[in-house]
């Protein structure tokens, strides 16, 4: 059966594409309020896709966008069952100018489609719904109960997913997780991520003059929010770009030396990492690799910062306050709530007497770690090696995933992350792509998924 | 003479603020390249009120904004020549929704008029216009030889000033300059400014990965150059707020004991400045009062930053680059050569290997100090005594009038500064103002300067 599943995909292949154009046209960018509309529109595109294979499905409202709940009942043969994430929402296109074709007008090039959302996550999506598709289409059923998730809120940290989960925790129950949100190791090297990092994001604004002053007639009289918060931000480093907050450390879990030998013998292209951010922008934590500061050591960075006088040219003011956007990555274990209550603590503890600070907090999530041992994991390697014809590499991932510990949490189900997309497919950069092959593979290994576990 | 003139002006007053509201709804912003035309509107504003009561004048242009430059001719009696300056751009409006009235659309309230350039400078420029009109209506022409020069560059450092007056020297050859850009020391003080700090105004970019990278992927792993930026300003200032860059106070002059202890005695609100500003903010380098440090103590600070993601909400990215406007006033006798060298060399060595380093200048002068004891220096504290019925103070100001210095070095002629607004006049922050009471009495006093000067 799976090889006329396989055949069925592989038929398909130029149609596949052209809906994941269709899809990748609707700017669904879930932290622009002028964008709710659109975003609602790519969860009905989802919705019209299980609605057309025949899989029941429902549109859960949140405060926020809605969540597309499918599932396709229980499977006559048992089994494990599955509960497929994927999120349908994108990154604002930002720096419009640095984009060879418009986010939102797909365009195919050297074998990619280029487009917001292209590999993150709309691609990647895609490939779950196309191998249910030419199940449902061959066999008239999956091989196994599956259930879909496919938020709108992922790119804002899921603010609505949580209470979601927890109320329809016996709907969503399952045995594992799986989701396609993260990346390859490399062009040509599949992998399975089986950790991601936590995150703290904040917004700090430093208030100081009641009004914009003239700074010639008050420049130099009173504490300018600019310049404090600088020195804010300067205070968060050591010379050795550890971050300077106490207690940041504290529960950091070291990793064991097997997982560091394995991680150290991963064919890690540090050349082409450099050639992708930068020739000479290469730094870090002292005394960790790059791909250990990537993987399993915290960081603090500065995401934007914005205030003052910001046009063309020259206007003499002293800021009546200034902003910064900053994001801390975390590992096991360290806690976001720890971590918040510290970062706030030193910021107002450092501000400069006399400037009033507001903190605000955009998102947060724990760190998750996947055994490595499950026999739903030696699944998911087993099908994303069918759909690439190579075994995949297991690695893990500086980004976040924050509905992963919840999963953990409420489900008790660990995650398999299948990512088939390259690591520098500028998510949230411009020029997003996803390559087709990939596409086309990935869908073949999400298809294989259902078989195996069926047999696990 | 004089009383018929002065009637006149009174005669006239309802007119004058009718004019000055026409004169104020022109968004004349020299900084912005979509106000070009509007800024030339505000040209042509100043030359019909030449046309108008018949004194000689033509419009100069510029690569730039253009120049109003009249001249009423050799004077019957003979007498010194006096040079009017002025300027008809004006700040942008910034933060539109903390005006209480349209930045373009002034509205009396309360005795004044709100409007951005109501105070900085057209209503002050005005009031040299009501007073040559009002002479040209009682008596056909003005007791001395005047010659106006108005500009439409001030806000941005009149880069275009300089060649215009070297190459009109003649033209605008003169025994004394007298301008109204400065401010009283209070509102119920008139002051005559004698000094006027310099200015080098920098913005600094800081490139780092080449393109936005996701946080999650790259962060902890290259240098992020906002807080490259953050950690550069926080550099320039020691603990005790004094500026830390090389050589940067070697050239300045220290004040004389004598107008040490005459700053001492004036009545200088420091209660109301600090009321101004914001209640807590008042602070700046260390063992200098509040008045020393705006007059005579050159200082620097942030006047904007941006880059990253500044919208609402969250993006987790590492920003490609990061920007900071830096503004330094400066005192004699540092020159604004020797700082921007100092500034730029020191942004260069403390940037960490791997950032690029962008500087660009945005404007830069010298500061200025008029003689005190001059026939033209006694005429102008006369004239505005006459005019407002109370004798002025002599004081500085912490602001810059680039061309102060030019007119020294290339007409030979020192400056009288007649300033008729109220310090806190919100000149370049949101609702600035002109009191009326100001814009009639300061015409008043233009009125007796002319007369004044002749008798000189």
């Amino acid at each position: 059966m799976i090889d006329k599943v396989i055949k069925q995909i592989e038929t398909n292949q130029q149609a596949t594409v052209d809906r994941l154009l269709d899809f990748l046209r609707i700017p669904s960018i879930s932290t622009d309020p002028a964008r709710k509309a659109d975003t609602r529109k790519a969860g009905e595109w989802v919705k019209r896709v299980f609605d057309g294979c025949g899989i029941k499905n429902e549109m859960l409202e949140t405060p926020g966008h809605p969540c597309i709940l499918a599932d396709t009942g229980p499977a006559a043969n048992g089994g494990p069952t599955l509960l497929i994430y994927g999120h349908y929402d994108v990154q604002p296109a930002r720096d419009e100018h640095l984009w060879n074709s418009p986010a939102f007008d797909p365009q195919i090039r050297n074998g990619s489609i280029y487009a917001r959302g292209a590999a993150d996550d709309k691609g990647q999506v895609l490939t779950h719904l196309v191998a249910a598709e030419a199940w449902m289409k061959v066999a008239g059923k999956l091989p196994i109960r599956v259930k879909y998730l496919i938020e709108g809120e992922e790119e804002i940290g899921s603010p609505n997913l949580e209470p979601l989960i927890r109320k329809h925790k016996d709907k969503l129950a399952c045995n594992y997780v799986a989701l396609s949100d993260t990346a390859k190791l490399d062009a040509n090297t599949p992998a399975i991520t089986y950790g991601t990092k936590g995150l703290v994001y904040k917004e700090v604004t430093l208030f100081g003059p009641k009004q914009d002053l003239h700074s010639g007639s008050y420049g130099g009289t009173v504490i300018n929010p600019g310049n404090a918060l600088a020195a804010l931000i300067a205070s968060f480093h050591d010379a050795n770009r550890r971050v300077m907050i106490p207690g940041f450390y504290d529960d950091v879990r070291e990793i064991g030396d097997t997982e560091k030998q394995e991680m150290g013998r991963l064919a890690f292209d540090e050349n082409a990492y450099k050639q992708y951010v930068g020739p000479d922008v290469l730094d870090g934590e002292k005394g960790y690799s790059t791909l250990q500061r990537r993987w399993i050591r915290p960081t603090l960075d500065v995401n934007g910062m914005f205030g003052g006088f910001t046009g063309a040219g020259a206007s003499t003011i002293i800021p009546a306050k200034m902003s910064a956007k900053v994001s801390m990555r975390l590992v096991p274990d360290q806690s976001h709530h720890r971590i918040s209550e510290a970062f706030d603590k030193a910021v107002r503890e450092r501000v400069p007497k006399g400037l009033r600070v507001e903190i605000a907090m955009h998102s947060f999530c724990s760190a998750y770690v996947s055994p490595l041992n499950s026999p739903g994991m030696k699944a998911a390697a087993d099908a994303v090696a069918a759909g690439y014809g190579k075994r995949p590499v297991f690695i893990r991932e500086g980004g976040t995933l924050p509905i992963l510990p919840l999963f953990k949490e409420v489900l008790g189900a660990d995650s398999l992350m299948l990512g088939f997309c390259v690591p520098d497919c500028n998510a949230h950069g411009p020029n997003e792509f996803f390559a087709i092959d990939d596409l086309h593979r990935g869908s073949k290994a999400a298809a294989h998924l259902l078989q195996l576990l069926a047999a696990s």
